[in-house]
């Protein structure tokens, strides 16, 4: 008898159908794990204006900037990819959706954590950093506010079907390595590009908390629309071209 | 007869019950691996000072330090996984034991060897610096020492969370490299946050070296009070939330 | 009976004969992944040019650029991994077709697509940036083209040896990761050495784009012509060196 | 009958028994991978002399050389990991000799090989970049050559204790990314420290090219005595504290 573990077929992405957890224990992991990511990312744009006195981004600092949120993104999906699919960013939630891997309940649940994560994210670093301004996302000077639609659109595609092709695919190799770190980096890489045009979210919490603590809402609808529409876009994309489901999803192997 | 092997599931931050190895040998492995840490990540900082001539941290200073941290803690999280679970950290210990992962003998011993483990990175950096200071841990301009208790509680729970959701958690998935890789990158993303304001340890070991060797001591508490509380809390929450005891943990399966 | 998975073992690099898409659909994967590539890693040098004023290339500069083609390319062939054997790169295929690795008709497919998701990534990077200049790459002061060829044999005969070495070779470990980290690094560590002296492409597709959107075919050969004979250079040691075909080729194992 | 394929547990660091390669071959992939690296490990340090015109190291540059190195390193273990065990430094080679993991015979081979990778990448990098100066390592103003000594010493013991832990070790997990990831990152962590010192090697074969293609040999024994001292230290302490070789080592498990 083969008495060995095979637990890493549990779905990052979409939602997992052995071990599944309760919806509400999904939802609290998605909130900690947005948490998490938004204390370090956000905390991390603060750091730069705390050791530069609010000086204009330089090279330095967009890779602090993309550093941090590479980093913290893979860790807010590794730590959550078990409990709830490891999504932490309403896009990545839309596109699994519209794909036909989450239900529409628990997408809402999950959008709520999310949003709530952020928030309690900016309002503790409010406090820790003695009240600094907890900086929303803007545009650079000569962006057009079309051109940062353009940026998230394509970022968040990316983004989403990196997801997909990493996490959802049945066809994909080792998940719980590769797509923690795919989705890091291509956060992390394409902040290194948009960021300097638009601060690229790719996520609509990213920008909600900071939004809602400071209260600004200058720009916000096109950090909440240009990720859905790419994310969507990647989601539809990926799930009818590349994934055919001739077959069951792989079951979770799990022997004793 | 399946005559395969898989080994990793000898638990990473919990202790592997089969080829347990000697308390005494856990020890000494948590006390070359947080040396191999501390020595990497407290020689960033005085690299940073050789090179500027103690100036003020700058973002490319951050990034130095914060990846000299992220990727030494991967190495003593990597090197000790499976030999002593790979803490090398008394916050993760803490945790461990609040969940009912570690006994309280072998935790002392563990923070015994972390705590000498640093102090004797601290005397060789010392010596190899041909004695600069050992910088210590402190306050930026601004902060209050409550801001800084406030970040050590939130930035030790993202921490020890990890460790629970990655290496302790038997919905886990691959080990050996997700938990050390999520390790190193939350207190690489981390640092790139609270770095500017306090430092940032996360963990107790790390600034009690330098305290001891520079025999300063102010504001030393708050780098011991906010880890144990934010670990503990993260201790509490993932081992009652999201792990169900069931069953016995997943056994170490090596076949032959 | 056995009823686990492993699908790692779909080859990177190579052409999986098992679940085996169109040749179209992995043309379409590779376009999709080169897009997200390029944009990523030319948008990058573009946030340079306009955070700086198009100032002249710093280390820190130097490091942002490399930083983003290592996460791009890592997140580029894992996407296309379990698709299209995640070339994105025209020598990566050519080193390949040489080694007996892939069909000529299928290489042909894979160069259109390749060159197009470049063009397309060039286009969008044009309009999100409100039409800044997209910088072909140049020689630095002081470098001959034949500098610039040498360059590009050495480091694209690392690039496509890492290529057959972590990914096509059936002695290769876990592929699923290993190979896009190390092909993802070796681009990043060049990047860093010669992007200084030349741009460091070691992928024609790279600077076509580019060229193509700029109009500007300066030193563009030395692009193609450097890539394509380390590349194939590579494949040709690598293969007939190491690789003993006394067997067949591993097979994809997917039990249920 | 269970069919699958394990080719993970072919030794990093030690030498594979099964699928093992003829001693020359392994020779060649050690020649291969050496120069892989140190052209990407070396030619970041020249790239950053070219950007900046020969300034003193600043804390960009020492990231900029880390990771090139890091990165590098990385590449070099992976590569060459399933043919000749993935050392690329001759203070691993004389560790893994000490513990008994590689015979003098083979050693001495391996050593050839990497002095001979590096002083070929030496003089490529020396055409490159149109004869620029290949700088050799030197210790910063203020450090003494024994503190250089003691630098090397502990920071070499880091990375065979590395290799030891994470790739020779049977009770080591997922060998075939975790190994090259430590063993990249504690060389990439370590360079932040001891860079700004006295050049940080923790590898003869890195400073010898150099010195050769320069012929410049003032301190040059320094980064022999330190790393083989420190190598051999740690391949003596982990092998005889704890592996515990009660078993033949595990075998490379390949089925049909």
């Amino acid at each position: 008898m083969s008495n060995f573990v095979v637990v890493d077929r549990i779905a990052i992405g979409s939602v997992a159908t052995d071990f599944q957890p309760s919806a509400f224990k999904a939802a609290l992991a998605e909130f900690i794990s947005t948490l998490i990511f938004v204390f370090a990312g956000q905390g991390s744009t603060m750091a730069y204006n705390k050791l530069t006195s609010n000086a204009a981004t330089s090279p330095a600092g967009l890779i602090a900037v993309a550093l941090a949120h590479a980093f913290g993104l893979f860790v807010a999906v590794a730590t959550s990819a078990n409990i709830s699919g490891g999504h932490c960013n309403p896009a990545v939630t839309f596109g699994a959706f519209l794909g036909g891997n989450i239900t529409l309940l628990r997408g809402v649940l999950y959008w709520i954590a999310q949003l709530l994560g952020s928030t309690v994210a900016c309002l503790l670093l409010k406090f820790a950093t003695h009240y600094m301004t907890v900086s929303i996302f803007t545009l650079s000077s000569g962006v057009s506010v079309w051109n940062a639609f353009v940026f998230e659109i394509v970022m968040t595609f990316a983004l989403v079907y990196t997801v997909y092709a990493t996490a959802i695919d049945p066809k994909r190799g080792d998940v719980g390595v590769v797509a923690p770190l795919a989705i890091g980096f291509v956060l992390g890489a394409n902040i290194l590009a948009g960021g300097a045009f638009e601060g690229a979210a790719l996520n609509p919490a990213v920008p909600f908390g900071p939004a809602l603590v400071s209260w600004n809402w200058h720009h916000h609808w096109v950090y909440w629309a240009g990720p859905l529409i790419g994310g969507g876009l990647a989601g539809v994309v990926y799930e009818f071209t590349f994934i055919s489901r001739t077959h069951e999803p792989l079951p979770v192997v799990v022997e004793y």
